[in-house]
C-alpha cells in the first residue's frame, strides 16, 4: 500500500509517501513542502499548492491520501488558509479517483509515538525510526506528512481493504456493462 | 465588464453573472445554485463545486471572479466548509487566469443597500431592484452571488483597470518574448 501524507499548509505544505502494510517494516519513498510565497494572491498560491500535490500525484501514484483534519479552533488566520490548502489536496485527489482519508493531528500522534500529546521532536524521532532514516525529516510540515502517511498505513487496513473491494466492484461493475 | 460572483458553501454555493459597469444599469445574465450531498464524502463534496463552478465558468466567460471573503468567527463547522468552497472556486478561476477579488459579506451589503448591517431580505429586495428582475432570486445564496457581482463591479473600478492593465502587460511581454 502506497500512501501520500498531506500536512496541508499555504506557506508550507508537507508532502511525505510511504509504502508498506501494518505490522511490517514501512518505506519511505519521498518527503519534501510544497511553499508558496506569503505576498502572492491566495487564488495564486492555491494554484501553486495544486500543481505542486499533482506532481507529487505524478510522480509517486499513491493508492490513498491521508490529509490531517483541520480544526478551526487554532490560530483564525491561519486555519483558513489550511482548510484551503486541505481542500485543495482532496480536491486533486478525487479528481482521480484516489480515496482521501482525514485523520486528526492526536490520531497521528498516538498511531506514531503512543500519545495523542506528543511533540513534535518526538514525532520526528518516531518517524525517523520507523522509517529507518538517517536524520529526522525537515521541516516539520515534511516530518508529520509522513507520520500521517504511516499513520493511514496502520490504522486504516480493514476499512482500506473496504474501499478498495468497493472500488474494484465498481470497476467490475462497469467494466460489466460496457462490455 | 461581465462579473461571477460565488457565496461560498458545500451543501448550497450561490453563483450569479452579472454585467455592467459603475454609474449604469446592470443586467443579470445568470443566476444559480451549485449543490452537494450533505451525505456525500468531502472530497467528492469538493470535486462537485469544481464541476459546477467550471460550468459556469465555461458557459459565461467572466472577466473576473468575486468571492465572499471567509471569516471564522461564525458557526465552527460550516466555515470550514465555506473556507473550502471557497477556496475551490478561487482555484479555478485561477487556474483560467481570471483575476480573483475577494469581499467581505458587510462590504457587499453596504454596498448593494447602504448598510454592512442589513439583513437577507433587504439585500435581496435591492438585488431585485437593481438587476430589475420579477422576484427576488431564491435562495439567499443565489441573491447573495448577485450582490458579490454587483459590489464587484461598483467597489472596484479603479482596481480592475489596474489588473486588467497588468494582465495586458503581461501577455504583451509574454507576446514580446514568443516572438
Amino acid at each position: 500500500m502506497r500512501v501520500l501524507g498531506v500536512d496541508p499548509g499555504l506557506t508550507r505544505c508537507g508532502v511525505g509517501v510511504v509504502e508498506g502494510v501494518a505490522g511490517r517494516p514501512l518505506t519511505m519513498i519521498g518527503v519534501g513542502v510544497v511553499r508558496t510565497p506569503a505576498d502572492a494572491e491566495l487564488s495564486h498560491r492555491l494554484l501553486a499548492v495544486e500543481q505542486g500535490i499533482e506532481e507529487w500525484l505524478d510522480e509517486h501514484r499513491p493508492e490513498f491520501v491521508a490529509v490531517e483534519r483541520v480544526f478551526s479552533q487554532h490560530n483564525v488566520r491561519t486555519v483558513m488558509g489550511t482548510a484551503q490548502a486541505s481542500a485543495v489536496a482532496m480536491l486533486c485527489a478525487a479528481r482521480r479517483g484516489i480515496p482521501v482519508a482525514l485523520h486528526t493531528p492526536s490520531e497521528v500522534k498516538a498511531a506514531v509515538t503512543g500519545s495523542g500529546r506528543a511533540d513534535k521532536a518526538q514525532v520526528g524521532a518516531m518517524v525517523t525510526r520507523l522509517l529507518r532514516l538517517a536524520a529526522p525529516p525537515k521541516p516539520a510540515d515534511a516530518a508529520d506528512a509522513l507520520a500521517l502517511a504511516i499513520c493511514h498505513i496502520w490504522r486504516a487496513p480493514a476499512q482500506n481493504r473496504l474501499q478498495q473491494a468497493v472500488a474494484r466492484h465498481t470497476a467490475h461493475a462497469t467494466k460489466g456493462r460496457t462490455a
